[in-house]
């Protein structure tokens, strides 16, 4: 199972990195695997300290907001254990350690242990906002990968769910990711407003 | 905010009714909103006896069962303070009381508040193959509603995701779904295989 969270990591000179990032995950999360590209501060900072914590949140701001690049605006303590930060804000996390580290690819597979967990609130459960504040995000993310005019036709499908179904905190999210997209489109001369599939 | 979840009633003659449904909720939960139609056992027994229970669950195979008139196989046991039965599987529930009932349209308007609650387990968090297995289990609610051959191409997209991102119950839930859908496609003459956008 692939479980979305947020990952904190420190850099060499302290400074706290805050990453969306899926992790493969087996009941119990005693071991866990982070797969992050080779040019993120995710890997660089697990390369050289090899200390983190994954938390499991239903915060849709904080994933959109530093899915894009933009400051998570994210209370944190240190971790308990690890050398590491705890998002104050989230449901549940798991410090943890790097085990083995594979960078052959672009990609990277690393596999982490558990060193403690701790639990913070009850996640919200399922809500449609939500989701599809992190189905744009991912959408948002591939700018490069992905035909623009497809994801803006997917993003004027989302909006509806996140209309329908959320609160404040989703709705600001999924503005900030729709905002993120449609500049992109406008630098490509594409007029977000005008463009179908 | 919409919340998705599950709410058992109990007949007149006591025989348990589970219903996937998606209820109007605001932090604390001390009273929520149901909407169940006028055709629902939902609705039927609440209008009888004012009680229920509400279920926070990640469970997306009761969902999709009961979604599609499967039966749940869900393990209960009797509500604490309600006359009704708590879904053991699930992560949170909220024993409730009908404050008020509006079946001026066929689609109701239940007002209840929280007489007790209580916590099973944690919710597993963000996942994309559990949330396409809600969307798709909305979906095949819709057959009536919503173009069949949209449906068909809705559920390729989000196979990819149960695929790339979901456990065993995820690939069940969704193939149950699929089936359903098939079906009613077959049924209506439509090779579902071959219906094109």
């Amino acid at each position: 199972m692939i479980l979305e969270g947020l990952v904190t990591t420190l850099s060499h000179d302290g400074e706290l990195n805050i990453a969306p990032m899926g992790s493969r995950v087996e009941p119990g999360m005693a071991r866990f695997v982070l797969r992050p590209y080779r040019s993120s501060s995710t890997y660089q900072n697990l390369r050289r300290h090899g200390e983190g914590v994954f938390h499991v949140t239903d915060n849709v701001l904080v994933l959109a907001r530093t899915a894009i690049g933009l400051p998570a605006e994210a209370a944190t303590r240190p971790a308990d254990v690890v050398c590491g930060a705890i998002l104050t804000g989230c449901c549940r996390y798991y410090e943890f350690r790097v085990l083995e580290l594979d960078d052959h690819q672009d990609r990277t597979t690393i596999l982490v242990a558990t060193a403690t967990s701790g639990r913070i609130r009850d996640f919200f459960g399922f809500n449609r906002a939500k989701h599809a504040v992190i189905e744009a995000a991912i959408l948002a993310t591939r700018l490069d990968f992905h035909p623009l005019p497809e994801i803006l036709a997917e993003f004027r499908k989302l909006a509806t769910a996140v209309e329908k179904t959320g609160g404040s905190d989703e709705r600001r999210a999924f503005a900030l990711l729709q905002d993120h997209v449609r500049e992109a489109a406008l630098a490509r001369g594409l007029d977000p407003d005008r463009t179908l599939l």
